[in-house]
């Protein structure tokens, strides 16, 4: 074969490629329907049966509109009317943050509901999942999600958390409850876990069907700092105020079961990070760990030496298995580097020192809370048991 | 004096309140500062201590950009860095929904939180106020918002409420409290009585100062809608859900004294419409009403003749007096038509039947949010005592 022959083939292959492409965008099936994070009314944006997320927005006299979702920007197109349309390429089921670009401006899409993430508040989407089940609003006893304010010595400010209250709390007034700590990832808060996380339609699901016992979960604010001195670097005093602000605050609010036995912490990629912290540095305060996507050596995959990792907290595998019930590990399939690399790093570490843990791989997702709603929905199930 | 010089004293004239508004817009006064309600660390939106706001945004490949805030859109002014800036005249004391506008898209700004009004979530700016002290978060102890999740036969759909429970509440287990019904206006919904509109701020600093007494107050959604049959126009059912599934839902989650000495029901604009004929069908079930910026008779300002207005329930001026401990009416000075011709309307059928009420007027507010802020507060101090 010459090179001309060779140039030809190169030249339709990719000319086949770019038709693929092409084709591949502009063949999206048309059964697009709202979205079921829609604000109410609005027809805007539409999801097909692929996954893939169509905007649509009128601006008469814009240059330029993309959708940005998923770290990609889709080009939409202009109609006579001046209202510009566009869809992006399938996506993974679940929940996922997006925004629209406007002539240069990053705004929301005026058609959803709005979460906070990516450090605003902003645009999402769902994508139907098939096991959307779990997190399905249903006809069961709903147990209340109820914000408090509390003011902190610690960051010398007013913070807000959610405490979900499963159904039978308010009837059943002698009854006392077992209390899991759950903590959002960076650049989200406290709002995170009850809205796009469907914690409290998680655990109404689980404790109708008697799968998870009835508990109190606490969704507070992982960003606390200490009240900044000129120029200093901020110090963070989250695990303080969890310890010494949020836990007796809560034991004194609600009708809790305020022993270790009865404590769970857990969190998502900064949050598991942090708890993992927590945990291991006040093993007599909980029994319960759960770190979904993150572990407190991110973003390191190298070796880790028991022996200095966490002020050697694991070294002695024998009281880290004597201490905690559960050592949850979860991590989704799709998960870009390094989290499968730095969470491998921290089992490899538990293997090696014979500590007992759980690990938990959601199918086809990557790091975003359909990963976690479902490490949520397993690791409720085992704890207080 | 001749035509000519009349012309010229018009030019005169004309000039000079041309300056005049060209000098108002260009002299704002250099000390603006974020908003209260902007996201955490957003710069902008900014307001100074004449009212006016501010609004920057970076949108590099514009045509134009627009504040539209309180009915009037301000042209905003790119820099040579792509951002754009501009500011409002001088707003009222309180809570403004307010949106940007580039080029024809109407869009929430990127820096504040958001807030569902005008029938979509939008940006929201707080104006402070010389009396904001009444809803500011301050260290006393702070009540629970709850949100809770209830199935509607009559709907059937699931709807979500709101509701306040006063500090002490998930302590003091045997307590049991009265309960104020309290209704949003049209295009908002059950969210904006605890955000914009501060009612947990607002009891738990009455409630701190003994201003008022412990009380839960339950925010539901204002449209509540038959199942819609084919071509069928919506029947609103909202009487009904309160009557016949909220009310019996919060008796039975909430330790409530379920009885008609213990309830109040109250309602600003469209929410005053609604709960003024739900309490007088209902005189059996409330002994609180308490009507903000608005009537039953709106947007009529026509004499009412109380034998046919609302089937005759205010015929017999007795009854109504015995029934109701407290009929309250309030109205912001500066509200636009038809709303005082509308509420006036009414109090002169009050007057004609002899019927006892109580009129306040907001101060140089309109139809906003610090007028029903202050309603609020003025009205849950005179509740069940």
């Amino acid at each position: 074969m010459n090179y001309k022959c060779i140039a030809f083939l190169v030249l339709i292959l990719l000319t086949y490629n770019v038709n693929l492409a092409q084709s591949n965008q502009s063949k999206a099936i048309e059964n697009f329907k709202p979205s079921s994070v829609n604000q109410p009314g609005k027809e805007y944006p539409q999801i097909n049966s692929e996954g893939r997320v169509r905007a649509s927005i009128s601006a008469p006299n814009a240059n330029k509109i993309q959708l940005d979702l998923g770290g990609v920007k889709y080009d939409m197109v202009k109609d006579d009317k001046g209202v510009w349309t566009g869809e992006s390429e399938p996506q993974d089921s679940g929940f996922h943050y997006y925004q629209l670009n406007i002539d240069g401006a990053s705004v929301p899409d005026p058609g959803t509901l709005y979460f906070y993430g990516a450090g605003h508040w902003g645009s999402g989407i769902e994508i139907p999942a098939s096991d959307s089940d779990f997190y399905a609003v249903k006809d069961v006893p709903h147990g209340l999600v109820s914000e408090t304010i509390y003011f902190s010595k610690l960051t010398n400010s007013f913070r807000r958390c959610f405490a979900y209250t499963p159904a039978g709390y308010t009837n059943d007034i002698k009854a006392r409850y077992p209390v899991l700590y759950l903590q959002h990832g960076s650049f989200e808060d406290e709002t995170g876990w009850a809205s796009q996380g469907k914690a409290n339609l998680i655990l109404d699901n689980l404790i109708a069907t008697k799968q998870a016992v009835p508990m109190i979960i606490v969704m507070d604010n992982g960003y606390a700092y200490k009240p900044q001195e000129s120029n200093a670097r901020p110090v963070s005093v989250f695990e303080e105020v969890i310890i010494n602000e949020v836990i007796p605050m809560i034991d004194s609010k609600f009708r809790t079961i305020p022993d270790r036995e009865h404590r769970a912490i857990a969190g998502l990629s900064m949050g598991a990070n942090q708890t993992m912290r927590i945990v291991i540095n006040n093993l007599n305060t909980f029994t319960y760990y759960g770190g979904f996507s993150g572990t407190s050596n991110y973003p390191s995959s190298e070796v880790i030496d028991p022996s200095l990792f966490l002020n050697g907290a694991f070294n002695d595998g024998k009281i880290v298995n004597k201490q905690l019930k559960v050592l949850w590990l979860g991590l989704g399939t799709k998960e870009p580097a390094p989290f499968p690399e730095s969470v491998g790093a921290f089992k490899a570490m538990l293997d090696k020192q014979g500590i007992k843990y759980i690990y938990y791989e959601s199918p086809n997702t990557a790091h975003e809370w359909l990963t976690w709603r479902r490490d949520l929905k397993e690791f409720a199930r085992l704890l207080f048991k």
